[in-house]
């Protein structure tokens, strides 16, 4: 595909952009998929590829979310058809897929710092080393990092950051940096009120030198953006219309020649060229699957994010102190609903993590009850505030995070590692929930509890488990009991239903099972844990082998004599990859029927 | 001293901050601290605390180390004498301190995400909300985050932003930001050129309209920092002398009464009042103590900073592709050896964390070999990139670690919590050395291992071992041989010294114990730790109880018979103080002593 994007003549590419458009619609209607801005992006990538000699030119994406029209381009069209199934590509770029992807991009704001490592390497190479950068990323603290770094940094003049301005990180952008953004279009009156000034002044042979800065000057006094980059030392180009291919090719033919580090403000429109994602591109940012034509999607059924989207809502009903705040995930953890009924005690701080919390920890200290909503992926950028922010100054901050375990996105969106770190943290409570019908009750222990807590909890529906049981602060719940001395199943989140899946399986080998929800991490219930002595104990949860349930039992017990504790969880030696649920689980051993036979064979049970 | 600053006249003023440098002198030269930066702030300090109404309104300081005059000034004059010591109070804010320190900050960049959580908690409250940040910060992504959120904050309005602007972090200032900052000094220029020119155009009715603009768009033209800041929001006023008091206390004055978000950018001198910190800032930035009148400091031992520094330029001569990189620690690393002789292979990307890692990341990518140096705590602030970007594209990053381990700045600063983490990212190699004499093999290892690798060690020198054994992939060290069934001592780190310390004391007991240092904590040696499964094993690590060999070993044998492991590390049940780093031991009964005495009680050994 990149032979013919490179050698059609430049009229017959809008029709090679629409193609490439209708396989992106086609494979994320099927699969699921970052929809509205990889549609955005589609000519400005095609636009990248057929100027720079990809890929000894490397582009780095921001996000690669938006760049399946690059994966297309690429070579991969056929691992497209299944995108982010478990055998298919994956839906972010990563090196290890493909040699034009310089870089594993899955958190926003990486691109640049990655791309100034490639400039730094060799200075002095002519190829050029391009950064998408959105305009989300803008209020990211990593991205405002390297920007502050770019300019004064040798081997910066071959950097061309293109900034995809499409005027939203996911659901609406925030911050001082967006408004300037977003004040660009002053451009034009602008550009005929300084040609007249010029005209009036240029007479005047004592203002000579005021009008050769003015003309410098002018550019700052109108274009907020143009005046933030050039101080930051880069040459602010723009702002070009980013679906326009007859405008992109010969700005980014013109930018490639300049020896200096370039900004090209970029205009694109998220979900350009489908009709239903361009109408609407929040509600298709990120799906999992619609009708191709019409984009209707299945209805939610519900699950988690719905639960504390609810539950949020009907507590600030009652407690007035209760504040939110979220790093531009309104609408994936279901804050939205909350935004618009307490538009004043919530904040949306865009792709700011580590503010995110430091901020709550600000409010918490003034009095204010703040619960800040995550994925849980993204709390990784976050750990050390949780320590130093929250931690420390026992700040009662509750930190709700979604999306915990492995995800459909693969490995740079999997929730599986925090448990570890978070264990280790003084005055942290970490809380895992197994159904949605507790979320209300967590929600509101953990805001009363007055701690720093950690509220953890699935993407999706949890399968039903029996009964809701209150909360009892430390305290795991027996979902099941079993015989004395027969096995114990410890789980917690959504394996608990997994567990008692397959405790039902093990009553057809003759074991009566207990089953234990070790809802409370940390400080976990080591009282109970030391009943079931006598039984051999298995976890199961959705968490890497290392820092969660098993571990907390393996020191329990290292000195304690047992029967042995097994674990089934995701590996700490190698990367969990993309796909789905059920497939990564069936091939990692730790669905409920490979469970079931493992467990029955180190018993050496037979069915009866 | 509140009292009294208040009350007395303002030509009294210096009289008084003379005496607060000399009680922060005598107190940092006796007891180690932050010299310079505490030096130059005692006068802003003086006139913030004069100016407004505290503790209702907060004063969040940005890394507490400068905030020692605050100190004073709070009624913490009796504990200052012994700052830092164990019986003494802490080097940097907390409140757990005093109600006049509204937050933790140990950690650079999270004065203003806190005060902006202030600000928002009673937006209209009358009080102001006070963020000193440091220049050094201004390159720092949480604070560029909460930057970007500042002024679009409801709230904002009370915040007054102090830009403490020393013009450097701890050794010199790296960035745009703070290149335009530096510019700020053509303003008196820009005054007389504005005068000028608005006297010349004014006569020209139809300029009327361009000399208004003029007159807010000329602070942009000539003042880089003004633009920067308006741009963002905040109303700018500077630079003012921030050591001199009759600047300061009127403008702050004035500023008070301003009903907007405002940024006051004042200039200090590092050191300030104290001659050879003055002289020389760098070096006084955070000493262990020297001569309060001559600043005389005990010649440095060496230790593992030493040895790191020696290495590099050692493997530098070997390697042309070998590279550093470092977040602002180039004195703290010993990195500034190396960037003397390679400066074009040295990457101070200032108080930037996470884009050091990943610029660090791209280095790799493109085929060079770099080595980013950090204490073991700041990076705790970078956890997601060393997964994210380093780890998921198995990219050959070297991560040195210094600082690993408790250290007497306390609770912000100890180097205990990582490996938590760390032992549960994939692709991950984690190695702990226990002397400064494998520095230089290890650091080589690790270079060539072409793997992601993380070398860590603690500050100052570790006790003599015996022997250099060389690295072996996977290994652990046998450092003393015991008997059979006999307990074993494992440690990593310097505390390889304590166990083989303690297992002198032992043999007093009659016990002949095997010392196993676990220089891989991962992958941990399973195999020689499986050897032990008939002896009760001990583990003594700098570290948090879980995440570090013990939680390693306890996987082990989970599910294996064995004698018992004990665990001799940090608590994650509790916030570990400052102090001598000998009391904290002993107090938490870490010390060769304690642990002798606890292992001989266990095995019912009475002194033969």
């Amino acid at each position: 595909m990149l032979d013919k994007l490179r050698r059609l003549p430049l009229a017959e590419l809008p029709g090679m952009a629409e193609e490439l458009r209708s396989t992106i619609i086609d494979s994320v209607s099927r699969n699921g998929g970052h929809l509205a801005s990889s549609c955005g992006c589609v000519e400005l990538i095609m636009a990248l590829h057929r100027v720079f000699d990809t890929p000894a030119e490397k582009i780095f994406f921001d996000v690669g979310h938006q760049a399946y029209a690059h994966k297309l381009l690429t070579g991969r069209e056929e691992g497209f058809k299944k995108l982010r199934r478990y055998d298919g590509i994956s839906g972010f770029t990563t090196p290890l897929e493909s040699g034009f992807d310089p870089a594993v991009s899955g958190h926003a704001g990486t691109a640049l710092s990655a791309a100034l490592g490639h400039c730094a390497a060799d200075p002095d190479a002519p190829e050029k080393v391009i950064a998408v950068i959105g305009d989300g990323s803008m209020g990211c603290g990593v991205t405002l990092e390297a920007l502050n770094h770019a300019a004064t940094l040798k081997g910066s003049k071959r950097l061309i950051v293109i900034l995809n301005d499409n005027r939203m990180s996911i659901s609406g952008n925030v911050g001082a940096l967006s408004k300037a953004l977003n004040r660009v279009m002053a451009a034009k009156s602008y550009n005929k009120f300084r040609s007249r000034v010029i005209k009036m002044l240029s007479p005047l042979p004592k203002l000579k030198n005021f009008v050769a800065r003015l003309n410098e000057a002018g550019k700052s006094m109108f274009l907020p953006p143009a005046l933030l980059f050039e101080t930051l030392g880069l040459r602010y180009f723009g702002a070009v219309d980013g679906n326009d291919l007859q405008q992109l090719i010969p700005t980014l033919e013109r930018l490639r020649k300049i020896d200096d580090p370039v900004l090209l403000h970029v205009i694109t429109q998220k979900g350009y060229g489908c009709e239903f994602a361009q109408a609407d591109p929040t509600k298709y940012h990120g799906i999992s699957g619609c009708d191709p034509d019409t984009g209707e999607m299945a209805v939610n059924n519900g699950g988690f994010s719905e639960a504390f989207a609810a539950a949020m809502v009907d507590l600030a009903e009652k407690d007035p102190e209760l504040q939110a705040v979220c790093p531009a995930m309104l609408e994936g953890t279901g804050l939205r609903k909350f935004a618009e009924k307490f538009p004043d005690r919530c904040f949306d701080v865009g792709i700011a993590e580590e503010h995110a919390l430091t901020f709550a920890a600000g409010l918490a200290a003034a009095g204010k009850h703040p619960v800040c909503a995550f994925y849980d992926t993204f709390l990784q950028r976050a750990l050390d505030a949780v320590y130093h922010d929250i931690a420390l100054a026992k700040v009662p901050v509750v930190i709700a995070v979604d999306r915990a375990g492995v995800v459909a996105d693969g490995p740079t969106h999997h929730g599986i590692y925090n448990c570890a770190f978070l264990r280790a943290i003084p005055n942290l409570t970490v809380i895992n929930l197994a159904a949605e019908c507790e979320m209300a009750e967590a929600l509101e222990f953990a805001v009363k509890s007055r701690l720093p807590v950690v509220l953890r909890y699935p993407k999706g529906g949890g399968a039903a488990i029996p009964g809701l049981v209150p909360f009892e602060y430390g305290k795991a719940v027996i979902r099941k009991s079993g015989k004395s001395g027969e096995p114990v199943l410890w789980a917690s989140g959504k394996e608990v239903a997994t567990a008692l899946e397959v405790a039902g399986n093990l009553e057809k080998y003759g074991c009566c099972c207990t089953v234990a929800d070790a809802r409370f991490l940390k400080p976990f219930d080591r009282e109970t844990a030391l009943k079931f002595a006598d039984s051999q104990q298995f976890v199961i949860e959705d968490h890497c082998e290392t820092g969660g349930i098993y571990s907390a039992l393996s020191e329990i017990f290292s000195a304690v004599p047992h029967a042995g504790i097994y674990s089934f969880a995701w590996s700490a030696e190698k990367v969990i990859s993309h796909g789905e649920i059920g497939k990564l689980k069936a091939a990692a051993g730790l669905d409920a029927a490979s469970i079931t036979e493992k467990i029955a064979g180190l018993m050496q049970k037979k069915p009866i």
